[in-house]
This record gives C-alpha cells, sequence and structure tokens, in this order.
C-alpha cells in the first residue's frame, strides 16, 4: 500500500512530509479549512488551514503551558476567559485548578468544537463540564461588548499570519482585554515561532506592550510544530509571572505531564539574540 | 528553474525537505559520507551520513552550549579535549575563553577538517589557532592511551545511532574519559533528541551514570535539527553545573549570541515526562 503523506509547510523553502494512515475528516467551513490527519508519529492532528494546531502526542505540552504558566502566576484565579480553544484541550487544562468557578470559551467556529468532539473527545469533554460556557461569536466583538470581569485571558487563537485571527493581535484589541481583566489580572496568548517569523512576534510583542505594563515571552518546544523556539506571551499589570520568590504557586494538587515549576522559570529564559531584541 | 530539494529523515515516518541551491561536495570518505548543501533558509549545512551536523544559521546555537555550559560551570578551565568537533566550531568558543591555553582536538575524519576549510572557514579557522592542536585518530584509542589531564572533555561526534560513533557511548569510554580529567573536570556531550530517540537518550544517561556521580541533561534547540528537545549531557565528578548561587561564572568578557546565564540555568530544566523518567 502506498502511504498516504501529509505535508506542511513550515516556511516557504522547508516542508516536513509525514507518513499518514489516512485523513479522516476535510471540511472548508464559513472561517478556514478544518482537516483531521491520523499520522503516524503524532497521532490524529486537527489541521487548520494547512497549520498543524495539535496532535494527540504532544498537545499537553501546548495546554499545559498556555493555562498553568498564568494560572500558577495568580494567586487565587476564579474566573477565565478563553478565546478559540475550540478543541476543549486548554479548558481541560484550566479546570484542573481547584479554584476555578467559571470558564468562559468563546470560539468562533462550531465546526472545530463539533469536529474535536467526533475526533479529540479526550479534550472536547471539557466543553460539556458545568464549569464551562460556550459562546459561538468573534471575540474581538465579545470583549468588545462584555461587561464580565476575568482573572485570566487565554488566547488560544490560530496563528497571527492568519487572516481570521489578525484582529486577535491588535492594540485595540488587547486593551479590550486589558479592561476586561481584574485588578491582578494576567492574559496568555499564543504567539507563534520566533526563528522563521521573528519580525512578526516582535510587532505582536510591541502591541503588547502598548496595552500592558509587564510583557514578557515564554516558549516551549512542541515536536509536531517542527520549529522552534515556539512562543508565547504573557501580559498584566501587576504579576510578574518570574516572581519574587524564585518559583511560582504550585500546589501539586493534580498531576502535569510538561509544567513544573522549574519549566515555568525556564520557559522565561530567553536565548541572548532574543533577550537583546525583546528586552532592547 | 526546478529547486534542489535535500531531503532529510527525522524518523523513519517524518521527512523534511528543504529547497536548496545545490549540493556543493559530496564524498564518501572511509569513516562516512560528506555533504555540503547550501540551502535557503539554513545557508551551507555539514551533511553526515545524511544527518545535518551544522548549519550556518543556527550552528551558534549548538556549539556556545556545548562549550560555554561546561566551561562557565567551571572555576579556572586551562586544558581541554575536543573529541570530533574537526569543523572546528566548538573549538572556536572555547577560544573565547581567556584562560585557555591548549585545546587538544582529536578527530577521526581528516576530510571533516579539509571540506570545513573549504565550505566553513569562519569556524575552520579556530583548527589553524597556535593554542589548538589537531590529532587524526579514533579518539577511544587516544582516550585508553593518553597520560594527558584535562580540565575540559567536550564530545562533539555525530549522533549515537552512526556506527562509527558507537564507541564514543559506552561506559567503557566515558570511564576513560573520567581518568583523563583533573579532579574538577567536566565531560559534555552531544546526545541526541529525546523525541524520537528517548530510548537511546535513556541508555546513554544510564551508561554516563555508571561511570559519573554527577551526570545531568541539558538541553537547546535547534531549528535546523527540526527536532526538539535536543539535548547535551553534562558529567562531573565534583561540579554541579546548576551551583550554589543560582547562576554560573559568566564574566561578559565576550559576547554570545544564544548563551547567556538564564539559559544556562533554564537548559537544566526538565519537562516533567523526562524528569521522573531521568531523575527517577
Amino acid at each position: 500500500m502506498v502511504p498516504h503523506i501529509f505535508r506542511y509547510e513550515i516556511s516557504p523553502h522547508v516542508w516536513v512530509y509525514l507518513e499518514c494512515n489516512g485523513i479522516l475528516h476535510s471540511k472548508r467551513t464559513s472561517f478556514q479549512k478544518i482537516e483531521v490527519v491520523d499520522s503516524l508519529d503524532f497521532g490524529k492532528m486537527l489541521v487548520l488551514d494547512g497549520v498543524i494546531n495539535l496532535s494527540e502526542r504532544d498537545e499537553f505540552v501546548y495546554h499545559e503551558m498556555l493555562a498553568h504558566v498564568p494560572l500558577f502566576s495568580h494567586p487565587d484565579p476564579h474566573h477565565v476567559l478563553i478565546v478559540g480553544g475550540g478543541d476543549g484541550g486548554t479548558a481541560r487544562e484550566v479546570l484542573k485548578h481547584g479554584g476555578i468557578s467559571r470558564i468562559q470559551l468563546v470560539e468562533i467556529d462550531e465546526e472545530v468544537m463539533s469536529v474535536s468532539r467526533d475526533y479529540f473527545p479526550a479534550l472536547a469533554q471539557s466543553l460539556d463540564h458545568p464549569k464551562v460556557h460556550v459562546l459561538v461569536m468573534d471575540a474581538v466583538e465579545y470583549l468588545k461588548e462584555t461587561k464580565e470581569k476575568f482573572d485570566i485571558i487565554l488566547i488560544d487563537s490560530t496563528d497571527p499570519v492568519i487572516e481570521q485571527s489578525g484582529g486577535l493581535f491588535t492594540v485595540p484589541f488587547y486593551r479590550d482585554c486589558l479592561n476586561a481583566l481584574t485588578d491582578k489580572g494576567i492574559m496568555a496568548a499564543q504567539v507563534g515561532d520566533v526563528f522563521f517569523e521573528s519580525n512578526l512576534v516582535m510587532s505582536v510583542l510591541s502591541n503588547l506592550k502598548e496595552a500592558f505594563q509587564i510583557a514578557k515571552i515564554f516558549s516551549a518546544p512542541i515536536p509536531s510544530y517542527t520549529i522552534f523556539p515556539y512562543c508565547f506571551a504573557f501580559c498584566s499589570n501587576r504579576i510578574n509571572p518570574q516572581g519574587g520568590l524564585g518559583l511560582p504557586r504550585f500546589d501539586g494538587s493534580f498531576e502535569t505531564n510538561y509544567y513544573n515549576p522549574q519549566i515555568h522559570q525556564a520557559a522565561f529564559a530567553l536565548p541572548e539574540y532574543l533577550r537583546r531584541d525583546f528586552q532592547g
């Protein structure tokens, strides 16, 4: 049998070819093309507009880092907003924190949720948790209008290069996030890779610094994304993620697979070539 | 013009395709196939037996981490042995440390050096530095017989999977390294990727622990290797690379592009799934 190959572009001159059992799902919605690819090395992968969004094998790295770095930096988070995150993986991690009373999830594309329910039930089941409230709408509009206040906002979107997510990376959007945060509130966002897209990451960081007093980059290696370092942003007006005492609040009340207090600190260490640019 | 494509296997089911201006050199020696590939995104790359050994674009990450992590962990290194490293990149970094009086480089394949002189002169010129002494021989044999003592031994070889390097990953070889180290001596070695080769890395670490009282993994993301985390080992009977005071000796007497004291510490933070396995 000739193997299926899924071809994934990581730059205009570099492609990754993954051997697959097949394409399990492929459908274009009003917002994007959604595919589910069953790869040999990474398990099932959710692919949005040709970009790997998550793989069964390593989604824990992305979701643990996006959720636990801000949540363990905050003294007592209760109310969380997830922008995007229709697969349910980020909500699953947030729910592990005992103090959480309510998660508002605002996903623009209902199909991401139904595909995840079909193919990634271990992630999507968190969408049905009684603490999780799902709204299908554009988060840019939601944040312009909401009167809610959140302790944590997590931007779990597609990359800034993809058109439909573009509004999530602007100064007005970040100011709306700040307005929807409590006093010690924290926003964390996935930003992208700093090797092929360093100018993009720089401009996102510059926008974040317009809105927030503290804006830092942290990173994690996500093997299926195949390009590194992969970056997130941490923003707040009050909370320094590296704390005063060295290690974040981490109560050991649940097990993790990637995150630990040493990784929390280490993720903020920037290579010298980035430190010069980002903290200059 | 149809572009040249260089195809690189990172697992039996995952390949990377790099667009290239061409293959500048391709020759099989007694030890390995040596290629020089001129890629669009990573610049010129030295490829040994089909595995990317270095690229112009990101070799600084590998060479700075292999050299500076052990050298800045040692109180006063003078005498350094480099096993392999025929491209000259590791020697270039070691030479930046003012206290170094002599570097012994033992490379099995003379052709690596002559190819590097032709295509990577910015690295290979360190081979002609008066403090650098080159021997063309099998380092396994060299270390069995030498009466020299070194403050630092750096194993800058090809991966443990490649046959000709296999002897560099055994307990007897590591014991010979220990015998050739001064009292506060440190050995550092490139080990490989822990995602697709975690069993291999575990067995290397287990061998290192047979020979050394302190054996730790540290990591760095090297984009052209396309798989992460990429690991090195730090071994010593006396020196803890994470020190007692938090940060390593770093005198700022030369500029770095990847390494800094925060990166030094961060590189030893292991994801929870590795910490459980490696430190268990």
